[in-house]
C-alpha cells in the first residue's frame, strides 16, 4: 500500500488539544497516519489515491475496554433478572452448550456489529470451555478487528482441570501475544475474586509477570461481592487482588462500582485501568460506578459495553453518552463528564486503558484506525454546526458510514466488507436454536 | 380508502395482556383497525389492498408525552450546563430570536426525527413568543403526525403582556382543540409554578376546566425548584399547584424528579400524569425520577425525550430503555421495570396518560398508529427469536423501517414521504447561522 490521502472532511483528532480540522487532510502510508492537519498541497501531490470525504466526519475508531464476544448470541436470553440467578441458571448453563462452531459465528455477529457501529479496538474476556481458541483467534484475525484477547481464568472442576484451565490461559497468551500482523494481542484473565482461588489469582499473575502481559478482571462488580469477598478473607476485593501480585501489572479492572477511598487510592498506586460499563450496571442492579472520583484520583478509566447478554447491544456512542449521563444525574450538576472528557474517554484514553497507545486518536504516528460519519441527510445531527455536541449526545452506531482498522477498509457505505453478513445471520438463528433455556 | 390487510408480520399489540400474533394480520379500514390476530383466509378476502411485510415486527407507534419541538434548532448548543444558566444564558435569549420561519423549519425537522424514528403521536409545549401559532399548528398538520399541543403560558413583562400570553393559550386551546382530522389537539400549559405567578396558574385552570382540556406543565424537576417554590409560598410544588385547580382537570406533569410520598399520594388522588424523561433529567443534573414508586402508587407515567436541547435526539427507544435501566441501577434490582412495563409505558400507557386513549397498541377500534422494524440484516436485532427483548433492549430509532399514523403512510423503507426532508435540512442549517450566541 502506497501513500493515501483522505480530504474534505473534518477530521476530530481526539488528540490531547482535542484538535479539530475543518476541510482537513489525513495522508495514511501503510497502516500508520503520516500527517493529519489542514490541508496541504504540497503533501497532497505525494499521494498515490486521494479519498474524497467532502461533507463527512471523521473521527479514530472507538475503543470498547471490555466484552464478551463469545456470548454475543445470548443476547436477549434472560432479561430483568438479579446478577446471581442470571449468571447461574441462563449464562453458564447456556455456556456450557457452546462449541467451536458457535463460538466462531458468535464471535463474527459481534465483531461484525462493532465495526458496523464504529468500533475498532475492543478488549475480551472469553470462556474457552469446549471451544477450539486457536480456530476463534484465526477467525477474529480475519475480521480485520484490533483487539486484546483473555482467555478467562476459573477455578472450577478437579485440581485436574483447574490446572488445565490455568495452562490452557498460560499458552493462549503466548501464542497470540502478537498476531494478526500485531492487531490481536493478549491479556491475563482471572474472572474475579469471587471465582478464582487465591492460588488462581496467584498463578495469573506469574504468568502476567512473565509474559510482560496485562491483567484483565472483573472487580467490585455488586455490593454483594465486596460483603461476599470480605467474608471470605477478611479484606475488601481490591486488597485482596493486589495481595495475589495481579496489580504489579498494570490491570484492567472490569466495573469497579462498589469502591471507597482507600481503593481508590491503591488502584492509582498501582496504575490499575477501569472499564466502565454504564449500561450492563444499570441492567443487571449492580449500580452506577462512580467514575468523577475515579479521574478525580487519577485513574484511568475507559468505556465499555460488556457483553450483550446485559447490555444488549455493542453501541458505543449510546454507551458513552450513558456514562457521561449518569455523572451528570448521580451527582445532579450538569458540568460533569463533559462531552470532549467522555469522547476521548471512548478513543484515545480507552485505547491508552488498555495499552494500545497505538491507536484511539487522529495523530501522526498512530495506527490508521479511524470512521467516518455521514450526518448531511441524518435529521438528528442537525444543525450540522453542532457536530462535536452530536458525536456525544445525538450520534448512534448506524451514523457510521465507513470504517478503517490498520489503515484496511472494513466498512463502505454501512455495510462490512471483510465479512459474509448474510451468512453470519443465518448461521447465528439456525445455532442459537441448538441452545436449551 | 378502503380495507387494507397487513399480512405475514410479527404483531405486537402492546395491548393489556401484551398478546404477539407471529405470522398474523392487520386489517385497517380507513384509519381505524378493524382487526388484528392470527392470519384469517376469510377476511382477507374482504381486503382491497394486501401488504405483505414478511419478516418484519409490527407495533403500534411510540408517544412521546413531553417535548419542545420549536426548539429543535437548538439541538448541541449550551451541554454540560448547570439548569438555570442554561436557560438565562443560553435557551431564553436563543428563543427570543426565534420567528414564524424558524418555528417552522424547527418543528418540521423535529417531526422529521421522531416519525422517522418511530413516533408517531407527541405532547408537546412551545414558547409562542414571536410565532404565528397558527402558521406553525398548519405546519404540523401537513406532516401527518398525531399530538397534542400547549401554547407556554409565563408571567413576564408587564400585566398586558401576561394577559395578552393568557389571551393567545385561551385562543390557542380553543381553536385547535380538534384540528387536522382530529389528529391535533390542545392542553394547557401553564409553564411551571416557579415562572407563574399564581393568578397565571388559577386562569389556566379555568381555561383547561371551560374548555374540557387537560393541564400540561413543569413541576419538580429540581431541588432548587421545590425549595424556591417552598420560600416563596411556604408550600412544595405539588401542593401549591393543587391549590390553583389545574389538577381539577387531568394533567401532565413533565418532570416529578424530586417527590414525597404525600405529594405521590395527591398526584394519585387528582389522577395527575408523569412525563418522565429520565435523559434530560439526568443531562441537567436533575437527578432520576422514582417511576418505580409513582407506578406503586398508581400513578399513569409516559415516557418523553423533553426537548432535544437538553437530550440531544428524539429517539424514544433509547429514552424508554433508559428509563428501565435507571429503575434498575439506581434500585440495584435488576428486577424493576420489566421490557414488557417500560414498553407498554412507550406505547399505551403513554397514550393514555395524555388522554389518547385511541392510539398507542395494536387493538381493534384504535386508530392506525404503527410502525414497522425490519430486523433481518442488523447484527444488533440477533438472533431473531428474542425479538421482544430488543424492541427495548437492543433497538434504536433507526431501525424503524416504514410508519403508519391514521392508516396513512408516512415514512417507507426509511424515507419520509409527507415531508422534504433535504429542503428541511437545508433550511434549519441556514436559520440556525441567523442565531447568536
Amino acid at each position: 500500500m502506497g501513500l493515501t490521502a483522505y480530504v474534505n472532511a473534518t477530521f476530530y483528532t481526539m488528540n490531547h488539544e482535542s484538535d479539530v480540522f475543518e476541510n482537513g487532510m489525513m495522508i495514511v502510508e501503510d497502516h500508520k497516519i503520516t500527517y493529519i492537519g489542514p490541508k496541504n498541497e504540497e503533501k497532497l501531490k505525494s499521494a498515490e489515491k486521494v479519498i474524497d470525504l467532502t461533507g463527512k466526519w471523521v473521527m479514530p475508531g472507538l475503543v470498547n475496554v471490555h466484552s464478551h464476544i463469545v456470548m454475543t448470541i445470548l443476547r436477549g436470553i434472560g432479561d430483568d433478572m438479579l446478577l446471581k440467578p442470571w449468571l447461574e441458571t441462563r449464562i453458564w448453563p447456556l455456556e456450557a452448550q457452546f462449541n467451536t462452531e458457535i463460538a466462531q459465528i458468535s464471535t463474527q455477529l459481534g465483531i461484525l456489529e462493532m465495526v458496523k457501529s464504529g468500533t475498532t479496538t475492543f478488549s475480551d474476556m472469553f470462556n474457552p470451555n469446549g471451544i477450539d481458541v486457536d480456530a476463534v483467534m484465526h477467525t477474529i484475525g480475519e475480521t480485520g478487528v484490533r483487539g486484546a484477547f483473555s482467555f478467562t481464568i476459573f477455578s472450577l472442576g478437579t485440581e485436574e482441570d483447574q490446572r488445565n484451565n490455568l495452562d490452557g490461559a498460560e499458552r493462549f497468551a503466548k501464542n497470540y501475544k502478537t498476531f494478526a500482523d500485531g492487531r490481536l494481542t493478549t491479556m491475563v484473565a482471572p474472572h474475579s475474586p469471587y471465582s478464582c482461588t487465591p492460588k488462581a489469582l496467584e498463578e495469573s499473575a506469574r504468568i502476567a509477570k512473565e509474559n510482560g502481559l496485562m491483567g484483565h478482571i472483573h472487580v467490585s462488580e455488586t455490593e454483594y461481592e465486596v460483603k461476599d469477598i470480605l467474608n471470605r478473607y477478611g479484606v475488601r476485593p481490591v486488597e485482596h487482588v493486589r495481595r495475589s501480585g495481579l496489580f504489579d501489572q498494570p490491570t484492567v479492572m472490569a466495573h469497579g462500582v462498589v469502591l471507597n477511598d482507600e481503593e481508590r487510592e491503591i488502584m492509582k498506586q498501582y496504575d490499575v485501568r477501569v472499564a466502565h460499563n454504564p449500561i450492563s450496571n444499570l441492567k443487571l442492579g449492580s449500580g452506577v460506578a462512580d467514575v468523577s472520583r475515579m479521574l478525580d484520583a487519577g485513574i484511568k478509566v475507559g468505556i465499555a459495553t460488556d457483553g450483550v447478554a446485559s447490555n444488549n447491544n455493542f453501541d458505543m456512542f449510546e454507551e458513552t453518552r450513558t456514562a457521561a449521563l449518569l455523572q451528570k444525574g448521580t451527582y445532579r450538576d450538569a458540568t460533569k463528564l463533559t462531552a470532549e472528557t467522555a469522547l476521548s474517554m471512548a478513543t484515545r484514553k480507552g485505547a491508552e486503558a488498555i495499552g494500545m497507545e497505538h491507536t484511539g486518536s487522529l495523530e501522526e504516528g498512530k495506527c490508521a484506525d479511524f470512521i467516518t460519519i455521514d450526518a448531511k441527510d441524518k435529521p438528528h445531527l442537525q444543525p450540522l454546526s453542532e457536530a462535536y455536541s452530536h458525536l456525544l449526545y445525538a450520534a448512534r452506531g448506524s451514523d457510521v458510514s465507513d470504517v478503517y482498522i490498520n489503515g484496511k477498509e472494513i466498512v463502505r457505505d454501512g455495510s462490512c466488507i471483510t465479512m459474509d453478513e448474510e451468512k453470519i445471520i443465518f448461521e447465528v438463528n439456525r445455532l442459537q436454536k441448538t441452545l436449551s433455556y
